[in-house]
């Protein structure tokens, strides 16, 4: 039995600082749950003389990352350097000097996931990644352990505050998209440069890790479609409304045989349903399980507080095993042939919105396009919205269609001389 | 390692009969996901003439307990008789003959869950019992994992699908009690006698078991405070709509220093809650914590197949622990020493609805008992309700008051002669 467990953290970001605060304020109740003390015997940090928060003795920085590897003290490593290089590299080295390794990045699990859990198992070390999606909410455990008798059918994600912040702004307040991007980052909650999160990329990189474990399987997250939220303009959101629906960024994973439908995008979702009612910062995943049905995991997913959350649950994990001898490796099995189902498989049903002239016979020609693309129209609103230029708005929503027509349809609405542009497109889910 | 996992089982009810087909129908995911086979050995019926699902070979069953406690090739006794007795000496037996245990019995393990997991920890076994609160939903592994590293202040549970689906229905259809009640025992979601749902007690038993995993302390769910559903009418469905609220059945535990405070009563939400949005036979616990903020776990929280979702997943968690050679011990830390505070001692809002003699100077009556006992009034609603007996309906609203002091003055309140009756009282939160 160890009598203290020794831990590295690489990073002293908003989210390493959190963590280091949580280790040592923590220390007792901590010490108690493991049964032995846990000790933060080294911090990797990029500029040592930097000023630090009070409680970090001086000595535990270094800039010097074999410090941390090579100390045979310690047992856990915290990676919370974050982006893929140099991190992967990183928690690679770790686990191959056998450190246990604790990790909130997302894109080295997305991308790395199998060859670095495979690196683990060979290494008889523990890897966990609770905080790379939804931060503090339970969701990679739930997945490993409480719907192991399951399987899963789909996973519907609102995986991203940032955008769900800027979403629920455009909603709520009227904003347009450049508008509420403004504010949110004026208020932290987005980055400077947006794109990761508003084009959905940091979605689809959670999307991965999910259906990775609830499929078993693996997934390049290079290979979900991706679309962003920024061609939405407040007037989507006045006609969602009109029609039920909230519009929310989803990340969709579908199973249907050897396929899954894996896609991050913008969706009209009716406005009673469990997600429509998810706003701001908050996240939430739906999963449907045979076995379990319908759950819905609802928290914030990101902030220090909420990542300490799920990291230090992770280095509580790995330490109570330590302490009782028990071994942290975590057999991986992806061992499923799925193929993602190419986008213009989908079938869905759609919702857009044209700019075109207003002037009689122009529906005519949508709906002729429309029409010899088997594309059936459900509601359309006209409306008279530049008096002078002589456009019209034009909104439709169509039944189920094919991808691949409605592109096709897309494509083709755009060639006709009375469609000045197709400004808006969403689909609709469930 | 072994080749086969031998698993007895207890009770071949609703919930049985689900655990038995998902154990005999998923075998070959089952045993890859473990490494080896899970071997249904014995099941414990009352009659074993009795016709059963055809899947179970007919040898499998027997009326004799030890038969089944006695096999060494049996290593997971999985119990689902339900109730106190003889499902909680079911469970110390299997213990003491070292097999591990998964239940799915709230009254069991709410009453003497401290006992058996110290018997359990002692004879070296597991004992999980994730389906004993919510079903499907993961609780009890979300509470011991991933929000170990969390002081948790507060825990709202809507815990009973049946109170739930009666509660909705009087919203949504105005039904009055007995007749809601009547329709969710047609549809088979409420029982001939439902004393123990719609008086809280259920709730009460899985509140019970949440608090101990939440605070690290024993509690006895006869020590919860608890008021039933059967005293609310379609119409307080209504003013509670008009002051802009939804009425659930709420399991609370808020803890304050070293005093908790524990109840199950009917409670006014305010209705942009999460948990206000939970309709028909949904179950949804939010908890409060230091780390993670406010999370929110929605599911239905009953039926055979999310029962059987949360039992299997418990018995592969065992399984994989016995292949790998791991102890599947939980270490019970139930030692922290918190007193539930007295119900007297609640500080918060109340809703109560009066009927009272329609004529000039009772609301003035009315008024002057409860300023006499400093509580004080936010909104009145009068009505006329029966012009011929002259007869008024009276509902008050009150600001934040001791439950003491309010208990006083509704006593008060029932002596005035102005007063026909208190008829009901409903509490407020948030």
């Amino acid at each position: 039995m160890k009598r203290a467990i020794g831990i590295g953290l690489l990073g002293l970001g908003v989210v390493g600082s959190g963590v280091a605060e949580v280790l040592v304020s923590k220390a007792d109740k901590l010490a108690e749950q493991v049964g032995a003390l846990l000790v933060l015997k080294k911090v990797l940090v990029r500029d040592v003389n930097k000023q630090r928060m009070a409680k970090l003795k001086p000595h535990v920085l270094t800039g010097n990352l074999a410090e941390v590897l090579s100390d045979p003290e310690i047992d856990i490593v915290i990676e919370v350097v974050g982006g893929e290089h140099p991190a992967t590299e990183y928690i690679r080295q770790a686990i191959t000097k056998g450190k246990h390794v604790v990790t909130a990045n997302k894109e080295a699990m997305a991308k790395h996931g199998y060859e670095l859990l495979s690196l683990a198992e060979k290494n008889n070390v523990g890897l966990r990644y609770e905080a790379s999606v939804g931060s503090g909410i339970p969701l990679i455990a739930t997945f490993q352990q409480d719907l192991a008798s399951n399987d899963i059918s789909a996973i519907y994600g609102i995986l991203n505050g940032t955008t769900n912040y800027i979403l629920t702004q455009m909603a709520q307040q009227g904003l347009d998209f450049p508008l509420a991007l403004r504010q949110a980052q004026e208020l932290g909650y987005a980055e400077p440069d947006p794109a990761n999160d508003v084009e959905g990329i940091d979605a689809a990189y959670k999307l991965a890790i999910l259906s990775s474990l609830a499929f078993h399987a693996q997934f390049d997250p290079q290979d979900i479609s991706c679309q962003g939220i920024s061609g939405l303009a407040a007037q989507d959101f006045r006609y969602a409304r009109e029609f039920g629906y909230a519009i929310k960024l989803l990340a969709i994973a579908k199973r249907d045989k050897d396929t899954v439908e894996m896609r991050v995008h913008p969706v009209f979702l009716p406005e009673d349903s469990q997600l429509a009612k998810v706003d701001g910062v908050y996240n939430a995943i739906q999963v449907e399980g045979d076995l379990a049905g319908t759950l819905v995991l609802y928290g914030e997913g990101a902030g220090a507080l909420r990542a300490s959350s799920a990291i230090v649950a992770d280095v509580l994990t790995i330490s109570k095993n330590i302490y009782r001898g028990v071994s942290n490796v975590l057999e991986v099995q992806l061992n499923q042939k799925l193929a993602i189902k190419p986008m213009l498989n989908l079938e869905t049903r759609y919702y857009f919105r044209l700019n075109a002239v207003d002037r009689p016979g122009v529906l005519a020609q949508i709906s002729k396009v429309l029409g010899d693309n088997s594309v059936s129209i459900s509601s359309v609103i006209q409306k008279e919205s530049d008096p002078l230029a002589r456009t019209a708005e034009l909104v439709i929503m169509t039944h189920s269609a094919k991808e691949e027509a409605v592109q096709k349809a897309l494509g083709e609405l755009r060639q006709l001389a009375v469609v000045n542009e197709v400004v808006s497109f969403v689909r609709v889910e469930g």
